[in-house]
């Protein structure tokens, strides 16, 4: 199934890898076969390990030197149903989902809701006021570019169970955090940093978290949770792994990938089937047009990131005694949408290098931001920790927060130009990395 | 709450009216409060009869010289719960919602799927090939201002499950009637004329459909559906209606109104509640600035649309004998989408009233388009049957059919500008009917 085509020549490898990068079918056919075939597979389900065994057979069959498997291991969460209604003189029910993470009502559970502003506003509350309630946090997220309006937004679920908890309210409600205006309510992890909050936790769709503050606007509110989730044991996944071995310093290795799971409720085409798939689409260039690279060209599709980047841990902790030799790092992992900037993390960004990648990069539409880069992805925080340098492709996300952590998570939501424009980008960085790139030093 | 306008002056009372129908609040507050305090109200529910009580208790307090109800009663069909997965190699959730008028499937019921291109490609299949299969009806539903794309498809949900069942197989399947692609399957009832199929009939969410037609590109595909619904009684419902008499003409009627049911997924804001709370929001005008209309205005929130006209049946029944006073009929039933065009169906179409409804309607950017109406909205139809004569507002309903009987239809998917503008282009027809249109006679 893979097609040879003509091997650019050397003068100008990097354009003509990156135009034919621009057709090449191998990336969109992985994720539409992952999602397709795997569909949703949330860390610790049955189609987690479906889906590792899945990306080792589909990374073998693209041709990748060398593939391989490193066990991930994390306690396991499940999803059962949860429903909710409202009460009294206005009944009918409301649209939520569980956080990840969250405990069980162990039945119906009722209770009056209280309404605050947002997180910060729950801190301030006093106890008396939310005591026995059901909190309710009520800010949206703001659309951008960058997604800025996530950092702002998320401590809502990050860390609303506990403060609620701590304040003795019964159960914890948000507004998803997302930015869409559909009835898809978005799951996503509580922060477990600071203890696993033992009232349950859930997000309303925007629409319903709307309809909930027009009903308490009438009066009092009382609803009805029922949410079977919780805890369940311990399960091994794994991250799958797949590598180009270079010709020239096969010991320096150049880490990219995205994550393997996604959360139960889409098929996880953006999140992050797109990631894993445009970084292994990319890497297929050299395999397809016979082009080994200098450095070594490793994949790495990260198992169980949604719920606390375990095996972006698991994978910094199985290799760190050859981090020194991981030159460069970078995840996809914000969508399938157009890429617009480069930022780099590098040691030493020489101004030639980065002349180099700004013209190949340009045809694409994407400009050089500097070499302030924060971060290459939240599974390479791990690698970072440990100096380990980055680049980031950034991608144009004004929409990514629509979709992300919902039901409506799907291979349509992929537009295939912006997809194979994300893998042309991609597949100029690995050759640069790989062949230009401190060869001399 | 009802704050008094000065009133227009005679000589421009219809402009004057209309300039302020797009400022007046009472209309949107109408289709808010519905949605928020009733929430779906699917014929036949516990949420049926608070919607009749509701709309009761708000014409009363929006001044009607005459509000009262009238039965309307048809067989009560209800819906517990719906489950769709994928069985074998590539298990996976289906989101799918069961067609109104469904059987259920009696616990589990596993099938392989036989796809179909269209109801046409079912009707010419030989029944050897879907004999005890569940049939899947594949083709998507085209996007069209008019809603020309729901006419052509919507055959596959009002004959599909008829036509397999006497084809032998064992449940049917059709790609949701809508032209999204959101997870949300769209249900809506199938026909029963020809009688009522005794097979479970579904409809797939766009992105699930799609996920169904890449898996059966890759093999045979078995389905596990798990369908809690059916026919459970029967149920009397309520017409409710509103009058202002008119001064001049009394005994001669307007009706207008919208249906008052919905759908039970999602709470019914532009199915129909857009079209009750237009329509008495129009009529409200003439409370509001105390012009008492020569002709009766009566608005009639129907009963039961949804299931067959049967609210609308019962009127028309229940009025036969004062029919030649409905001097003429229209609905609004399509969303809430800005107004384009006007069409009359009126026995003489005189040119200077033609002249003053087009002049009337231009500056809210509505031209009219002729004196051949086809319809009056579907409660209508049985008056139009009986010779009522008919005016035709027509909305843009471009993305009528992206929210049309989902959960997604909601209050937010309401634009308030082009809804004021609808309440203006209904004030203005009433303003004509009532007071100017053949008024010599
Ligand atoms: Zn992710
Ligand atoms: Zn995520
Ligand atoms: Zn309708
Ligand atoms: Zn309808």
């Amino acid at each position: 199934a893979l097609t040879a085509c003509a091997t650019p020549q050397p003068e100008d490898a990097a354009t003509s890898l990156r135009e034919h990068a621009l057709q090449d079918q191998a990336g969109y056919a992985f994720v539409r076969d992952l999602t397709t075939e795997v569909g949703p597979r949330m860390g610790g389900t049955e189609a987690d390990a479906r889906a590792v065994a899945w990306t080792k057979a589909r990374f073998e069959q693209m041709g990748f030197d060398k593939v391989w498997t490193e066990p991930v291991t994390f306690p396991q969460w499940q999803r059962t149903h949860e429903r909710a209604h409202v009460l009294g003189k206005f009944p009918q029910p409301l649209h939520i989902t569980a956080l990840g993470g969250s405990v069980g009502t162990d039945g119906e559970l009722q209770g009056e809701v209280v309404m605050v502003d947002d997180y910060a506003a729950l801190v301030a509350t006093p106890s008396a006021r939310v005591k026995d309630k059901i909190v309710f946090i009520k800010n949206r997220m703001r659309k951008h570019k960058e997604g800025a309006g996530y950092g702002e937004a998320v401590i809502a679920r990050g860390k609303g169970a506990l403060e609620a908890e701590a304040k003795g309210a019964k159960a914890l409600l948000i507004r998803s955090i997302g930015t869409d205006s559909h009835r898809f309510a978005h799951t996503g992890m509580m922060s477990m940093s600071a203890g696993s909050p033992q009232i349950p936790a859930a997000a309303l769709s925007n629409p319903d978290a709307d309809q909930l503050e027009r009903l308490i606007a009438k009066g009092k509110v009382n609803l009805s949770l029922d949410i079977n989730v919780g805890w369940t044991g311990e399960y091994t996944s794994h991250n799958v792994i797949a590598e180009i071995t270079g010709n020239k310093k096969p010991d320096e290795i150049i880490v990219i990938g995205g994550h393997l799971d996604s959360w139960d409720l889409g098929t996880g085409a953006l999140d992050d089937g797109a990631g894993v798939a445009i970084t292994a689409g990319a890497a297929y260039q050299f395999i397809k047009h016979r082009l080994r690279p200098g450095r070594t060209i490793r994949v790495v599709a990260f198992s169980n990131e949604e719920q606390g980047l375990v095996g972006a841990k698991a994978y910094a902790k199985a290799h760190a005694n050859e981090l020194d030799r991981h030159i460069v790092a970078s995840e996809s992992d914000f969508g399938a949408g157009p890429i617009w900037a480069l930022k780099t993390r590098l040691n030493n960004a020489d101004e030639a290098f980065i002349a180099r990648a700004t013209a190949l990069l340009k045809p694409l539409g994407i400009e050089y931001l500097g070499n302030d880069a924060t971060s290459g992805g939240p599974d390479i925080i791990p690698l970072a920790e440990k100096g380990v340098q980055l680049f980031q492709l950034k991608q144009d996300g004004t929409d990514y927060f629509d979709y992300h952590h919902t039901a409506d998570d799907t291979l349509d939501k992929i537009d295939p130009v912006a997809f194979n424009q994300n893998i042309a980008a991609w597949t100029v960085m690995l050759h640069l990395f790989a062949n230009e790139w401190q060869m001399d030093q």
